[in-house]
């Protein structure tokens, strides 16, 4: 039993099958890829196989499959960083959690010893903004600020995460520069509380233990908008989780943000351990581990891997559809009467198409009559109801009788 | 008649309906705001009105929607570049367009006067950048450079664009940075040709003259994956597309790429005269139009509006939708036959789940024959239907008879 | 009596005279200037009183000026530096000290966060750089670090300097900058020891009390060649005197280096006190205190009146002599003996003057014997004294008797 | 005969003696070192021998020692950047040439495309300031712009200096970072007249011809305050030679000028092709040659030859003499009357010590007359006379008959 799995049963994951296939193509394509050199800023690091790949996809229905060393365990490192911001803005809220960290690429190494116009580290994805939000956090009278922390990932995880004692104590021991900035911090007016408690806090949660398919899980968390897809915990407020995946977009990879929308364009964030965590919204969490970084301080396979699931299997976030499925489930006009029957999720721009479908219909005919009908509706956004009912309203300001009929359940779409 | 529609019929736009409702809300909403500086580089825009303020959109099926001072034409400025850069993509390709400039965001002003480690602009989103990625553009026997440039512009607005000839004057007498600029990219081996001629032509195109609507139908063309949903055109291939909204996402709103994602998440570019272009991928497009500017140049009432847009109308490219709506239509069993109906864009996450609904279906049962039909399908791409083809196969291996259904003409969803 | 003078007896210093009267017209000229702005980062310095103003000098000779405040006490702040430095230099010499910190001007503000390439902060006269070289003193015995730091400053002025409680207890709760400037120094490593000791010495050091003529006398004691010109106590090397003159006309000013060396040209240090240092090497010590300060933080009327008294008075350092005077007192010939007295400081300059004019005095000349006089010599220099017994062998080698004749003591121009 | 010679006769230079035994050692024990890379920007300087090395030295009196290559020519490059301000100071004035280019070190490479705060170059000693200082010279009716630089960098060197028709073509046809920075610095409204003409005339200035020699020659003039030792041709003002001289040190050596101050100490100018030029106020001026150059771009053995002389002969600006020689040649009494006889150069250091002097005698005795006699004394600056007079007025004022007599002819050591 591998020390990462801590005691507990090992998930479920698929062991065959076309996606499978997938995941296995790409790591035997790119092992023998020898760039990279492995971190050796702590003896822990320095230790690692170089060799050692894997690779892993959650979808956002739950279902897992991974490649190559799947059940190796590493050091979270700056992976863990997404999800402490995420803990921040859960107790704290945007506006103040922005008060005291920037949200803009550092143009800087992840180390970097600069703060903003406005006395904040530019972003939470960089050591210094890491550490601030760490300070951010309270503990509990029952539970210590890091027992939190710790919960809080494994629940993104869907499993306990342990901590490798090890690598903490060499971080706690050497780590003078992110005392450095954690004073820097503090001196700046955003850090709260005790430099040394937070600056060990953040040491721990680095030195969280996961495989790759910890991390495609957690990414999946956040790529379904905080529900973990394998537990169906609600780990987060699908808000928070599109505020986190907005800074992973703009912060995740070091100093290669504009690379990686351009090449890669999933959500990510990267560790000096070799890990990549990439979410793409509504679809898929990847995982991915192979120690060796590049000059950005980001796993050399990792990158490669993730360049060819974008550009091969549709992940990118800025992929244009053919053509978006029609709202409209069916349309059916009886004498004056127009029942409209909707479907899948209605967003605004659904919601302009049936406002748009119904305005015409009602022109061209004699309809005296409309009801719109929701029961195949799997959500519907407030704006889209908000634009619907307006229409209806204008319909009945114009003679025309209208309606939306709805079942008991429908998925607000709401982000809180 | 208005100068920017240069002599063409205006365009129909809806005039009622609760979604201009929602523009001229909005427009309400944020015309007392009083900050910001109108630019005054140039006498022709220092001379602008700061309450001129317009607001208009397009759906990504081709529907018009506009507010405020919709017909005052302003120079496009700034926003010209994502046009030229798709330009200097669809002529030269990715490799070798990057080659010349980079893809990062600067973390410095619009004029900024430095090139990266490799010697290129920081990206094609600052003047120096643009500068270069117009001197990639050739021209022709017939037709010189510029009117090249103008003839895809106007292909992207639907109608032809005149340039303000004072505005394009001015900036070639006091226009001594850009020329900096260009001489340094050509010093870095980065700029081909004359560096006076490519100066000459940005400044040509940035004195195009347009209108919010103009904006909004630009974005739109992009947003609709590069076809003009207005007149039909395909003006760039879908992949140049989501490349040019890639660099639009980091690089196009100058220093605040991180803020933007936060807040706004729509790939947008802004212009000193106080345009900003905004496209929602396969959702919609969206022109704002107000002089005065912040400290990071871009329009003032222009954030404001598109803030409000993405944070209450879905337009957030990392919205998460409550729940994809699901592929299959229909999965019906008549003995040992199962015939499976797929509907909607079957991308990898869809053909992922049918996948998964096969095996789990074929397992539980005694199958020996399956059909999966497609006439349903609005679009499958490449990535998906090779994963269908390999479920197929390993049924068809295990002894199961599988088949796949299309209909003759189907929209293979290829970026090329 | 004045806490500053800490219950010994005040200093004679001339009160009328027409030395005074410059002083006295200068502080009358420069008083109503009211620019800048008192210091506000700890109480103890925002208190301080805008209108003081005091001025003084003493001679590379020992006599010593002042007009206006000169017996105001303030803290010396940042003019500690060059003093601490000078310490670091005696106890380890010029390359250790500098394998721990740099010797650049920073163009930076003196509380930069940034180490140079090799890890180190990049001069002795910011704060970074004054924590590493407190951290090379080494604590004794029966004295502490501080205690030993104290002692050699108050050699430096001639006189018991006592220690500012409050100010003290201000910047040790409140100086988390410094803090961290101290951990990335040690992450660097190049800081020595606890950060939070060397840290506190360094605060200590800076809440010192002096008065104008303090820092004139710790000033002229560096122009004097780290001799205190009223004690008569050598407190550092000569060679640790020019090196320290040598670093702090390159960092002495903060970011004014270039201006100074143009319109002051006296090496100098400035605190946020208000309190400017001034050493014109073999000439003259100066100090002014005045609290407003400019943006690049140094004392307003401080610089004017620097600026006046170089351009005045001859003290800038590259003031070039109208014609340097002859070495050769007299050169008397008798038959064929040439006698030849020399006087004043024989530098390399003069042995060549010497050389030459004994060459052309033996080429014209049935010259015999050459004896060369140095009785009436101040000083010879190692390098002077080579080269007139290398003439000599010459003209020994050639058959003309050559010798020197030098009284019993005569002060070897050494150093060490 | 040299291509650099012109057609001239070469000078006089001592071929023996100790002096030229010191240089002859220091180029014999330099020779050997193999560090540093011979530049390659253009061809013509790509060709350069590695191991051609010459060192020259001309002293304040005009004396002119060498060894090694001392008759190699090579492009003066950036060392000329000094002479043009010098120019540029005599037509404009200090203030106003510093309206158009700054005074501080850099901190960054010469070819450094940035300006200051107020759009100006950071200092003439950069390639973007030394084309704003070239371009506030202006032509006249009978010569252009380049020869009046050429006729003023042939006064400072004592003879006509030709140029190399290839190295100007190469940069010319190569430069178009230069032509970056001159249009940059229009745009900052810095640079006067036309960029393509400054540059063209800076690329001009860069290629004239010189040896060691003719580099020792032109440092000696600065050396002496602005008078050729050689021709005895005053070709700038003292003051614009101190003015001179204070920016090559802090501006000289690139980004050395903090080690420069420590290690070196003398005013000095490096080039591209491998020369040095070296000014020791009021003592010698030295020329080095040798191609290869450090990281910061100086010549590997001209630096470490100019380490050698500072510190073994006397060079360092900030050399403290063991004792001022005293002003005061002899005082006599008798009866009530003081003859006092006064030596040297009476700087204001020096009339202290007269004044003190006075006072004490005065004091001390029944003296009721004294005569100060300036018959043997070199030089006296304005501040010293007026001290002297002031001190005269306070005898008169005590009733002491007090006079000065002085020799029709003084030399006022005026710097204008």
């Amino acid at each position: 039993m591998d020390e990462g799995t801590d005691g507990q049963e090992p998930r479920t994951t698929e062991e065959t099958g076309p996606v499978v296939a997938v995941l296995e193509r790409i790591c035997e394509e790119l092992a023998p890829r020898r760039e990279g050199q492995v971190s050796d800023f702590i003896p822990e690091l320095a230790g690692a196989d170089p060799n050692a790949f894997g690779l892993a996809a959650v979808s956002a229905h739950g279902r897992c499959y991974s490649a190559g060393d799947d059940e190796a365990a590493f050091t979270v490192q700056s992976v863990s960083k997404p999800f402490v911001y995420a803990m921040a803005l859960e107790e704290r809220g945007l506006d103040d959690v922005h008060a005291h960290v920037g949200a803009e690429p550092s143009g800087e190494p992840f180390n970097a010893i600069s703060l903003d116009e406005q006395g904040r580290p530019e972003n939470p994805m960089i050591n210094a903004g890491a550490i601030v939000t760490t300070s951010l956090i309270r503990g509990e009278e029952s539970r210590s600020r890091f027992e939190r922390i710790r919960a809080v990932l494994s629940s993104f995880a869907g499993r306990h995460l342990s901590m490798d004692e090890d690598s903490y104590r060499s971080e706690a021991g050497t780590g003078h520069r992110n005392r450095a900035l954690g004073y820097l911090s503090m001196a700046g007016g955003v850090l709260e509380g005790s430099v040394e408690e937070a600056v060990l806090d953040y040491f721990r949660q680095c030195a969280l233990n996961v495989t790759v398919v910890d991390l495609a899980v957690m990414a999946a968390t956040l790529a379904s908008g905080g529900v973990n897809p394998l537990t169906g915990e609600r780990v987060i407020s699908r808000r928070t989780a599109r505020h986190t995946l907005s800074v992973m977009t703009s912060c995740g990879m070091y100093d290669r943000a504009g690379e990686w929308a351009l090449r890669v364009g999933i959500p990510a964030k990267s560790g000096v351990s070799g890990g990549i965590l990439a979410a793409a919204p509504g679809s898929f969490g990847v995982g991915v581990f192979s120690p060796p970084l590049d000059h950005a301080g980001n796993s050399v396979r990792g990158v490669a891997a993730l360049e060819q699931l974008s550009e091969n299997y549709d992940l990118h976030m800025l992929r244009i559809p053919s053509e978006p499925p029609s709202p409209v489930h069916s349309m059916t006009r009886a004498g004056g009467t127009l029942d409209v029957h909707l479907r899948g999720d209605i967003d605004f721009l659904a919601a302009e198409q049936v406002v748009s479908r119904l305005a015409e219909a009602v022109d061209d005919a004699r309809v005296t009559s409309v009801t719109v009908e929701l029961e195949r509706v799997s959500g519907i956004s407030q704006a889209a109801r908000s634009l619907l009912t307006a229409e209806l309203d204008d319909l009945d300001g114009a003679g025309v009788e209208a309606s939306m009929s709805e079942p008991a359940v429908i998925n607000e779409d709401s982000e809180d």
